[in-house]
């Protein structure tokens, strides 16, 4: 498709890349790679970085060679790019429903590890069905809600009795508990976000515990962002991390604080949209070529990187509009701007691919083969 | 890539379409596409509507059989996906800035009819230096800013200099001016739209008449979106009508009223987000999963289609959240649902098929080859 063509070649200077197109800056990019992994390393919990991030098998490949125990993915269809892409352990990290998916699911067994979770009954028997007919074997985790109120059967018993149905279903093995707090991750104190894990981690552990007690061994307690990893990894109930965000950062975890009110600073920001400046015909204005087309509005605009007088105030479909103020003003038509996207994921999901640049030249090229609604 | 898998098989029944999937209803489509081409025609005005709403040629090439004279667009990437497709004559209703993005849309000159718009001298000059390289002729449009306050030139003596600047270059034909005035197109009454669009009005005829004075024939006079097109037909200025979001409709859209306070209803839903629902685990929700990979937004939520008691309150990047009152707890895990989209263009850009419907069966997959961010 059209869409497809890359907006760069390898050992082009930057200023030559087509616009909109979404950089990478690879200094920032490894810095957070190996900082994460680092993280869990030292606290001696497994690193199991989210793939709804990037989108890309290219990447998940180097979190795997730094350390990572394999990627979550959200939809079958993310799934089948990582497993096309030579990735070979993959928890979905979420329910996957419909005959169709779930026989999609069940054949990627016969490539890679595949985790799946649950919180129904009947899904249980349904990804059962799918398993014997493909002669695999699915790990299963019950997903628990721990304070999101979006998927997951309550904690406690709900649970366990979701987990004694799994332990008795054929083709299924049950693996232990999805136990993510998606809302906490940005929520902007470094307070707020404690009590939220807090409550996390009391569902998960107390609902581990339970399991123990009946005889079902809970191998993994998965879960953990981007905003939060530190209280997970430090629980001792967690033992996996699901983090995606810290590769690429955005302007949202930008406005994440610390415990000390200081900004949460651990990761750089390494993901950009590369944009034009279109339009000049008014003095305090300047329109450039990225709208909502490139980059994701829901949670703020976008930043212009490096030129505090110049503030992204409306986005339209193909538009940005840019206040200029009286020291921004030397913008020039034909000028190319860097900006940090809002929300990270939905940006990277409009665009098929990364222009990976070391200083001003462009080194390398990704392909975001599972963007997509997700089948 | 994974991606360009499409959700459905022709001659399939609805509810075997993978979700998330774009659906279209034929017959309220094909009604929405024939009652603007019929009022145009009344008008005697042309219909050039735009591309960037639904990115395929297939639809485009339905506009043109049933009286449009060809389409716009807001990229060089969408425009030469057009061309791709067999559209004979495109507009760029927008700036094209950038040395490659100018090489390419003058080398499209050799396949189809291709206009532009601009609003700067530079620019102007750039298009004239690479129409001459190729050898062809480009159309050129004044952009004047009628109210929306993002490009173009003030209307009055900027927009005669321009065009007097465009009259005295190689390669370039002056066509007219456009005057498109977005930001009147979502005001809620019938009189906040009449008032916005007296005033383009105003703006495009003293403009006209000015360069006419002077010698210069605006042959064009373009403009009007889904909101406001009765006025601008009406108006006796403008002569080419660009709308776009008439085919699909949004629930945006659907919150326009006419001036006696009643919807405003010319045009019919046809667009859908088809989606599963992948949680059922409390009683008072259901998750969805449709969330911001498979629809925007950015002018809000999208709608429930035919379920009053179900409201989709919450959109995470996979996931939607609907809360279900009494009258709607009969939703089952598995039960596949419509969405109407908040706003159809950057929904329809995250998706590469149309599905097409009649009733409840697969009657055609359309691939939106214009899809991406828009080099």
């Amino acid at each position: 498709m059209q869409s497809s063509r890359p907006p760069a070649e390898i050992g082009m200077p930057l200023h030559e890349v087509d616009t909109p197109a979404l950089l990478v800056d690879l200094d920032a990019f490894e810095r957070n790679l190996q900082r994460l992994a680092q993280h869990a390393a030292h606290a001696g919990v497994a690193l199991r970085p989210h793939a709804k991030t990037h989108k890309s098998p290219a990447i998940a490949l180097q979190q795997i060679a730094s350390g990572a125990v394999g990627v979550c993915c959200q939809k079958v269809s993310e799934a089948a790019a990582m497993v096309d892409g030579g990735v070979g352990d993959v928890l979905i990290s979420n329910e996957i429903v419909g005959r169709q998916k779930i026989a999609r699911l069940a054949a990627l067994a016969h490539r890679a590890r595949i985790a799946v979770c649950v919180d129904d009954r009947e899904n249980v028997a349904a990804l059962s069905e799918a398993a014997q007919a493909e002669k695999v074997t699915l790990d299963v985790l019950v997903e628990i809600d721990v304070g999101a109120n979006r998927c997951g059967v309550s904690p406690g018993e709900p649970a366990l009795e979701l987990a004694r149905h799994i332990t008795g279903a054929a083709g299924l093995r049950f693996r232990g508990l999805q136990a993510y707090h998606g809302s906490a991750q940005h929520l902007r104190s470094g307070e707020q976000r404690r009590a939220a894990i807090d409550g996390a981690v009391l569902r998960a552990r107390q609902t581990r515990d339970l399991l123990h007690h009946h005889g079902i061994q809970c191998r993994v307690i998965s879960g953990a962002g981007t905003g939060t990893y530190p209280l997970e990894a430090a629980s001792g109930v967690y033992n996996e991390l699901q983090a995606g965000s810290y590769l690429f950062m955005d302007a949202s975890y930008a406005r994440n604080r610390s415990d000390d009110g200081s900004p949460f600073a651990e990761f750089q920001h390494s993901l950009f949209v590369y944009t034009t400046v279109m339009s000049r015909a008014a003095e305090q204005r300047a329109v450039v070529d990225a709208g909502m087309k490139a980059l994701s509005v829901d949670s703020g605009l976008p930043t212009v990187w490096g030129i505090e007088a110049a503030e992204y105030v409306g986005a339209s479909d193909e538009h940005g509009t840019l206040n200029l103020a009286t020291a921004a003003r030397s913008i020039r038509l034909g000028d190319q701007l860097r900006l940090v996207p809002g929300h990270c994921d939905p940006t990277v999901n409009l665009h098929d691919w990364y222009v990976g640049i070391r200083g001003d030249r462009v080194e390398t090229l990704w392909p975001i083969t599972a963007r997509g609604p997700g089948f």
